[in-house]
């Protein structure tokens, strides 16, 4: 068929790095690409060029921003005394959206994976460090997953900060609003019955 | 939170441009793109550029290549008696990886669908009728899949060449190799009775 290293295969292989891409999603996706949608395609070119450029992290929050500081490190209205520890920038936006936090973030890029073998590398601990030493912080939470590698990273920071006088608390476990108890999974279940929580005060 | 017109949105847009890729999916990309991985998304971008500059389709086949001619139609060595129509150049490694046909191929790159109002302009017609007005093709083998759309494509080209004196064939339906008959849909079990060959001559 085609060699290797010719522009196809090479654009191929490079959508490869793309996040839960094999190279049959690839191959698809460089059809596509190249035959439906041209102009997209360059647009995406550019796009990702100008990104690689432009895009930095937050002084503060370490979130993506292109300035010094993101919308909401620079937005005077939040609270500065509690921030909010999670590991995605997306993590952000869902929390924006359900309106439930008004202080501050910090994003760790990241999560540990002892099985993996994804150490303290890759969370950003150092900027953490840094940005809680020039801070009026009082409560941190901390809001990672509760998959074992958000739960490894959870453990990382309690110990991290445990020497700290910060108020530190993680996000509740439980069932989730509108799940039927038949689809939730036993762990879940098991949390739910032992944090239960009194009907009447 | 961010402006639309930043850079980080203008990546997450472009990537929605990729298949079955929504704007959740577009945003884990560009955050892995923009943390870990700036060498591969300086590369996706580069290579991206490359291909849409490069990649040509094949004069005789259609598909995708870098030069006039792709190395299927370059080669000597095939059958130029017998033409397979396929639906995209995926089809083609999937064939030439059965090593079942010797022959020639000719892709549609596209498929109709008159559910969706993809009509004629979704296929490579015209390059079709061209490709076999100037060949030695006796005998042409429809392998398009046995989907609504496949079997609406097909349905196209069997009316496109139904005066024309070529053998035509499409592809034999029935249970694929390896499965488990429990496992096999419905419409698949029947026509596999009802196609059903005998088991001694």
């Amino acid at each position: 068929m085609t060699k290797k290293n010719d522009a196809l295969s090479r654009l191929i292989q490079a959508l490869c790095a793309l996040p839960n891409v094999g190279p049959k999603t690839a191959q698809r996706m460089a059809h596509t690409l190249l035959q439906q949608k041209r102009a997209q395609a360059a647009e995406l070119a550019d796009a990702l060029s100008q990104a690689l450029k432009l895009v930095r992290h937050c002084r503060s929050c370490h979130t993506f921003c292109e300035g010094e500081l993101c919308t909401i490190c620079a937005d005077e209205r939040r609270d500065r005394k509690r921030l909010m520890i999670v590991q995605m920038p997306a993590d952000i936006s869902a929390m924006e959206a359900a309106r439930c936090h008004d202080g501050l973030y910090f994003v760790l890029m990241g999560q540990v994976n002892p099985v993996q073998d994804m150490g303290l590398e890759h969370i950003a601990l150092n900027e953490l460090i840094q940005r809680l030493q020039q801070s009026d912080v009082e409560e941190i939470i901390i809001a990672t997953s509760f998959t074992a590698e958000g739960d490894a990273t959870a453990y990382i920071l309690i110990e991290l900060l445990k020497d700290l006088p910060y108020k530190i608390s993680r996000l509740a476990k439980g069932i989730p609003l509108g799940a039927d108890l038949e689809y939730v999974d036993a762990g879940t279940l098991a949390e739910a019955v032992y944090r239960r929580s009194k009907a009447r005060e």
